[in-house]
C-alpha cells in the first residue's frame, strides 16, 4: 500500500505559516430529484462563492471507491493516515473523546444500556433512550459497585443517552481487545457471552462477562435500565502523532466527543470551546484566542452531518448558510493555507453517510487556481485538484504552507 | 498497493437490488484523423445518449497507466480483482472456457498447431490457420495416441482453428506451471525445449517436451499440421469467488469461451445462450429468463472488439449501433444499478487492444449525475467519476446498489 505519510514525515520542516482545515461534517450531498441541486448548490453562500473563486477545488475519496466512511476513518484520512492501515476502534475513540487517557494494555469498551424482559430477553437495545441525567445516575451506581474485577481496575464513564464507556486498566496484566460482542444487535434474544479470539484476550472476555453479570444483578429492580450490552472493544492504537508526522503544533476545535477524541489520538491539543452543541461562536473564539499558539488548526462543524442524517434537506442547507455567514471571521485571521472539506458525504436523500467523494477547496498563495465559482459538488468535479484519496490532503496542505522539503536531490 | 477487494468483502451485505454490468468488448477507440470522431462518437446511439443524460460517466484504466490489457486482466479488473495480483494463465482460461474443470495439481497448456519444414524449422506458427474441422481431426488422432505420459493422464481439447488445449492431470503427482515456452514466437527456428523454473515444475517440463516429441512423430507425414507449439501454462488460480467477495449470486451471459471461462473462474453461473457468434437476441432472452434468479449479471458483447481488431471502423460503429438498438430491452428490466463499460480499448486505427482508458457509465438512483449527454470517450473524460482504476468499478456498483455497510464507526 502506497503510504505518503512516511515520505512526508521525512520532508516536513517547521515554518511560521499557519494551516486551517475546516471540516464540514458530511457536507457532500445529492439532489432530491434527478435534475435538482444538492444541498451545497441550493445554499446561498456568498462568502464561500467568493472564496472558491480564489481557490482550487477537487474531490476526495476518504477510504476508497464505493466505501462509505465512518467518522473515524473519514477523519483519519483527512489527517493523512490511511484508514485501511490505521484502525481505531470505537471504544478507544469514545474513551479518548470524553478525555480519558488510554495506556498500553488497557481496553476500552463501548456500552449501551438496555432493557431486559423475562428470561433476560432484550426488549430495547437502547433502554428507551434515557436522558443524560438518567445515564449519569446509573453510571454512578455502577462505579460504586464495580470499582475493580479480580484485581483489574474498572472505570465507567457516561457518554450520552444510552451510551457509556468502560475502561479496563491492564497495567499489571495487559489485556487484549480481540473478543466477541455481547450485543446481539437484535431484540428478543439474550445478551451473548463474550468469547476471546486469542489468548491475550481471554482475561478480557472474563472481565466483560463478569461486568455484565454484576451490572444486571445491581440493576435487576429497574424497569428500564436493567441490562448492559457491549460491542466495539479496542486497545490503544499506535501511530505517529501529528507532531511526529508533520512537525506541526496542532489544535483541535470541536465540540463533540468523538472528534475531540480522534484529534487527541493523533496528538492534537484539544481546545476548550464555550457553548452548547455545535457552538460555532465558541469555536471561532477559541480559534482567535489560540491563533498565535499553533501552526495547524482542525476546525469541526457538526450540524451539516446531523441534518443530513435526519433527512432534512432544508435544514442542511441552512447549516451550510450558517457556516457561510461565519466564514469572514475565519478569513480575517488570514491563514496561509485554508482548506474546506468534509469527512464523508451525508446526502439528506439517503439519511446516512455515503460513499460519494467530498468536495475540497484549498486556498493558498501557491495553489493552482481553477475556474470554480462555487464550493459545490459539480464545481469540485471539474476542479484542478482532480479526484484523489483523502490522504492526499495533508501533503497538499503542507506543501502549500511551504513546510515540505524537496524529495531527493 | 491498496486492495479494496478485502475491504469490500468485509462490508458486503445481501439485498434484493440488481446490478447489470454490460461489457462492450474493446469499446474505447480513437479517431482516424486528428480532429475526427471516435467510433463511439460517430455511432448514432439515441438510446445510449438518453441513458448517459441520466447517468454518471468516467474513465477506467484496467491494469495501469499505459498498460494494454489482455481480455483476462481486463475482465478481472472489471470484476474487482487486481490483475497485477490475481493472475490467470491463458491455459486455465482456455480450459475452463471450453467447459473443462481444473483441479489442484493440474496444469493447462495453450497449444498452437504449426507447420515445420526441413530440420524442424518452423515455417508457419499457425499451420496455415486450419479449419475447426481439420483441428478436430488432428486432436482426435492425438487423443488416441497420447492418453497419458509416464502415468500422468493427458487430455487434449480443440479450441478453434490452430488453437488447442492440453490438460496434464496432476492428481497423483501435483504439477507446477512454472516452465518456459516451446513457442519461440518467430519462424525459421526450431521449437524450444521447455525448461522448469522451479522444482515443482520439473516433471511438467518433461511431460511437455515428451508431448511435443510424440506429436511430431505422429504427424510427421502431414504437410500442414505437423508440429505443436506451447505457451501459456497455468495451474488453477485461487482467489475469492464472486459470492465470497461480494455475497452476490452472479450470472454470466456471454457466448465466447474465454469470457464464459473467466466468469466461471470467479464463481459466476454461466448461462446458456441460444444462437451463433455474438447472439445478442439469445443473450437478451437469457437475461430476461433468469432475471429473478440472480442479483448480478455480467452481459458480454464481443463484436465491438472483433471489428476493431479487424481495423474496420465502419463495422465497429455498426456494432455499437446494434447494441444501442438492443439497449431498451435491457432498460425494460429496470436494473437498480446499470453499468456500461469496456474491458479495454480496441481502436480500429490500431487494429489491436490498447492502453487507452475505457469510458464507463453508471446509472443508479444514487449516482452523482454529471453533464454528460453521450457515452463517448470525450464525455467520459469530463465525467464525475473521474479517471480510476478498473478495480474501483465493483465497489462503486455495490455501493450504488446499497449492498455495502459503512466502514468504521
Amino acid at each position: 500500500m502506497s503510504d505518503l505519510l512516511d515520505t512526508v514525515r521525512g520532508l516536513a520542516k517547521k515554518t511560521d505559516s499557519k494551516i486551517l482545515m475546516v471540516v464540514l461534517d458530511g457536507v457532500g450531498g445529492l439532489p432530491l430529484t434527478v435534475n435538482g441541486d444538492t444541498e451545497l448548490a441550493t445554499a446561498r453562500t456568498p462568502n464561500l462563492d467568493a472564496l472558491a473563486q480564489e481557490s482550487q477545488l477537487g474531490q476526495l475519496e476518504l477510504v476508497g471507491a464505493g466505501i462509505t466512511p465512518g467518522s473515524g476513518p473519514g477523519h483519519l484520512s483527512l489527517f493523512g493516515y490511511d484508514p485501511l492501515k490505521y484502525v481505531v476502534g470505537r471504544g478507544a475513540l469514545s474513551a479518548v473523546g470524553i478525555g480519558v487517557k488510554l495506556n498500553a494494555g488497557d481496553v476500552a469498551v463501548r456500552g449501551n444500556f438496555a432493557t431486559l424482559g423475562a428470561g433476560r430477553l432484550i426488549t430495547d437495545r437502547r433502554a428507551g433512550r434515557p436522558t443524560d441525567e438518567q445515564n449519569v445516575a446509573v453510571v454512578d451506581r455502577l462505579r460504586a459497585a464495580i470499582p475493580e474485577i479480580d484485581g483489574t481496575p474498572v472505570e465507567i464513564y457516561t457518554e450520552s443517552e444510552h451510551r457509556f464507556v468502560v475502561v479496563f486498566r491492564g497495567a499489571g496484566t495487559p489485556l487484549g481487545a480481540n473478543i466477541s460482542d455481547v450485543d446481539p444487535q437484535v431484540v428478543g434474544v439474550v445478551p451473548m457471552l463474550a468469547a476471546a479470539h486469542d489468548p491475550a484476550s481471554e482475561r478480557t472476555a472474563l472481565l466483560v462477562n463478569e461486568f455484565v453479570a454484576r451490572a444486571e444483578a445491581l440493576l435487576s429492580a429497574e424497569p428500564q435500565i436493567n441490562g448492559v450490552l457491549f460491542r466495539g472493544y479496542s486497545d490503544v492504537p499506535h501511530f505517529p502523532s501529528f507532531d511526529d508526522a508533520y512537525g506541526l503544533r496542532a489544535a483541535c476545535i470541536a465540540s463533540y466527543p468523538m472528534y475531540r477524541g480522534l484529534a487527541s489520538l493523533v496528538g492534537m491539543d484539544v481546545l476548550d470551546v464555550e457553548g452548547h452543541e455545535d457552538a460555532l461562536d465558541g469555536k471561532v473564539a477559541a480559534l482567535r484566542d489560540n491563533w498565535d499558539r499553533y501552526d495547524f488548526f482542525y476546525f469541526h462543524v457538526k450540524k451539516t452531518d446531523s441534518t443530513g442524517e435526519d433527512g432534512d434537506f432544508a435544514a442542511k442547507v441552512k447549516k451550510i448558510e450558517l457556516f457561510d455567514a461565519l466564514l469572514p471571521e475565519l478569513l480575517a485571521l488570514n491563514p496561509d493555507v485554508l482548506a474546506i472539506v468534509g469527512d464523508h458525504s451525508t446526502p439528506s436523500k439517503m439519511m446516512s453517510h455515503s460513499w460519494h467523494p467530498v468536495p475540497v477547496l484549498i486556498r493558498s498563495e501557491y495553489a493552482r487556481k481553477d475556474a470554480a465559482t462555487r464550493y459545490t459538488e459539480d464545481e469540485a468535479q471539474r476542479g484542478s485538484l482532480g479526484l484523489r484519496r483523502g490522504t492526499d490532503l495533508m501533503p497538499l496542505l503542507m506543501a502549500n504552507a511551504l513546510k515540505l522539503n524537496k524529495y531527493g536531490a
